[in-house]
């Protein structure tokens, strides 16, 4: 069988599997989800010799050490996997929930029960992990995936997509219900992104270049973000103590990821004051500042000057670029022109300027008096994410459970007629 | 300047009225819905005289009795468009609405704000007054709109159009928040699906090769669905008198709608006391039956038998397919198999087949005991609509103003950090 065969043989199962899984009564997927969380325990064994070949291979291959580390499976990493399955497992089953019914002048009731979305497949790099993660979410939802990990997380993953098919066998459903492609050649991944008829959404996870390869091959729609270029305006009123902790959170914490802060926007008036203390805080921690002609002197001695391109630009390392702005409207029109409608966010003690920032800045999640670091499923409260979505449609922001699901309008009527 | 620089230009205006339409205050954007009732009116001279030019020009033609009914502008339909944009006019302004905040642990306040989706393309087919619904509600959700009407419409498009751009102007507005491509030339629409860069998503209305056309040619997503078959299953408990009427309506009250019944499906135990009572009730009206071998016999004078294709199939005139079944699960195979994901129906007095229709019928409405022409946006409390979707990714059935929109994260925090 040639790979585009096997690959449309593998989305028609998933689209069988994915009509038993949703129709499986909820205490069904939550107990694939519990015996997910007893087998990763199990065969921790297993999984961590898969892993150590997919080391093994990565290091002769000179992989650098930040992907090294993304693609260990440690005992933590293990135990984040158990604790998540079991997290999603308690949530209460969306499947067929119908929140809210309003009743017609007609008499019959209407509401809109939430369905799975059917087949979703993702498409990620690195942290094998991820499989896991996603598989979860998935079957909680009742949707059937397809999950295409990186190349080098090959041994890896198949570990895992076995356990979850124990999982789920022993809960009776379909292994298909979560597949793999059995081959990591590029040619299979285009051969699923042209099967519109099977899958329903695609979500991929990665570098900017992966997405858009699969934005470009994709006939079924993709939610997805490019990258997060994301912005704190630090105003006039700001509580400039608590501000200096807040960037320094947002772009220390975690650099490499796309919630993080890659320009900080400070208004005029306390410029003077306030970024001397950014300097020194965030400086002590190595962070290296892209600077306007304004903020140059005071970001101490690791500010250049900002070349253009540094505008609008996602670091994704301990650099900050640094722009002195009039007020709320420069700040707001310079997010409007480099923002990336990720995360965006205003430190004020202004009532009305923090509730017009929130109303006018275009983004997934705007923030007033907090880090972009919070712009996650899990401090959102949506539980856990299978990605996050700068784009408006279907989803906006971090994707959880409930959208990996749409919903059908439900009328139940008395014999009700179109007049 | 060449078309496509022409769409391009027209694409980027768009845009830029985009955002002053969704930081405008609602008040200014009801009183553009406001001034547009009362200018219909005023202008109604202009607008009748516009439509018999199209009118004329479609009669030498020779086009048929039903696209020229529904190419005139009546005074009904004048009076509807009025009372449309009154009642949209009086909803409340969803911009900018945060239905429910949650408190995290941390403290912070989450919430979800409701923001326009950005600008929207309508292409369709015949009915002028469409547009005039369409500006309303995507004046009202804060988006732009392109509106691209058939060609036999086009002045009466070009009058209403004026129009709406007067009630835009007369309320502070700019009147690029609702643009008509000057030109019926195809190439129009084809540069403009290809300007995902400007416009966020495009609803097509109209026949299934209109929308064929556009899912083939459009970059951004598409909202749509290219047929209702709709079903209606007559279970054995069902209340047959009252199934009668429920059937007769679904097929007869508007058959050319995508809303009205193709396929009954009758219950074995009841289909020779029901199916002659459903022949004289419909047959009467003119409807002929197409079917199965069982129900042959049944169905009186006008009743032929089915070919494969009758199952499955939109006849959008007075014939509907008839099929005897087992029970239940020989529905829910069928409608599976044959189903459009539009609308289906069960008449019962089970309530577990009731419920169990409703989880496993996977149509954008399952209804119990009512008509399948309720399928619609006014009739579900939706208030207009602006198309109906049968794709699950972010629209699944009619689509009103909350459908014309998004919702971004709003963090309200005092100071909260990533941990």
């Amino acid at each position: 069988m040639d790979i585009a065969a096997e690959m449309r043989a593998m989305a028609q199962a998933a689209r069988a599997a994915s009509r038993r899984l949703a129709a499986a009564e909820g205490s069904a997927r939550q107990q694939a989800l519990l015996n997910l969380a007893g087998l990763l325990s199990e065969r921790a064994a297993d999984i961590k010799a898969a892993n150590a070949r997919d080391i093994a291979a990565a290091q002769a291959r000179g992989l650098d050490k930040a992907r090294l580390d993304r693609l260990t499976i440690s005992d933590k990493v293990l135990a984040s996997m158990v604790q998540g399955c079991r997290e999603v497992a308690a949530m209460s089953d969306p499947v067929g929930e119908i929140e809210h019914m309003i009743k017609r002048p007609n008499g019959m009731l209407v509401g809109r029960m939430r369905v799975p979305l059917g087949v979703v497949a993702m498409i990620f790099e690195s942290r094998p992990n991820a499989a896991v993660d996603a598989a979860a979410l998935c079957i909680k939802s009742g949707n059937a995936a397809i999950l295409r990990g990186g190349s080098e997380a090959f041994h890896s993953i198949g570990a895992l997509t076995r356990t979850i098919h124990e999982a789920l066998e022993r809960a009776g459903l379909p292994a298909a219900c979560v597949q793999v492609p059995p081959t990591t050649d590029r040619e299979a991944v285009g051969a699923l992104l042209k099967l519109d008829e099977y899958i329903d959404v695609v979500i991929p996870r990665g570098g900017e270049s992966l997405i858009r390869a699969v934005v470009e091959q994709a006939k079924m729609p993709v939610l997805k973000h490019y990258k997060g270029v994301c912005h704190t305006f630090v105003d006039e009123s700001a509580d400039l103590s608590r501000a200096v902790e807040i960037i320094h959170n947002a772009k220390v914490q975690r650099p490499g990821t796309c919630n993080s802060l890659e320009c900080l926007l400070a208004h005029k008036a306390v410029a003077g004051d306030f970024l001397p203390r950014v300097a020194a805080r965030l400086g002590a921690d190595g962070v290296r500042f892209k600077c306007c002609p304004v903020s140059l002197p005071l970001m101490g001695p690791t500010a250049e000057p900002a070349a253009d391109g540094d505008w609008g630009h996602e670091f994704l390392a301990l650099t900050l670029a640094v722009k002195v702005v009039d007020g709320l409207d420069e700040a707001l029109t310079h997010i409007a022109r480099f923002g990336s409608n990720h995360t965006e966010a205003i430190l004020t003690e202004s009532h009305s300027n923090a509730m017009r920032f929130t109303r006018e800045a275009d983004a997934s999640m705007v923030a007033v008096n907090a880090s972009t670091r919070l712009n996650d499923g899990g401090e959102l409260g949506l539980g856990a994410e299978i990605g996050i979505s700068t784009t408006k449609l279907h989803a906006y922001g971090p994707m959880g459970i409930l959208e990996l699901m749409s919903s059908k309008f439900v009328v139940l009527g008395q014999g009700q007629i179109r007049q």
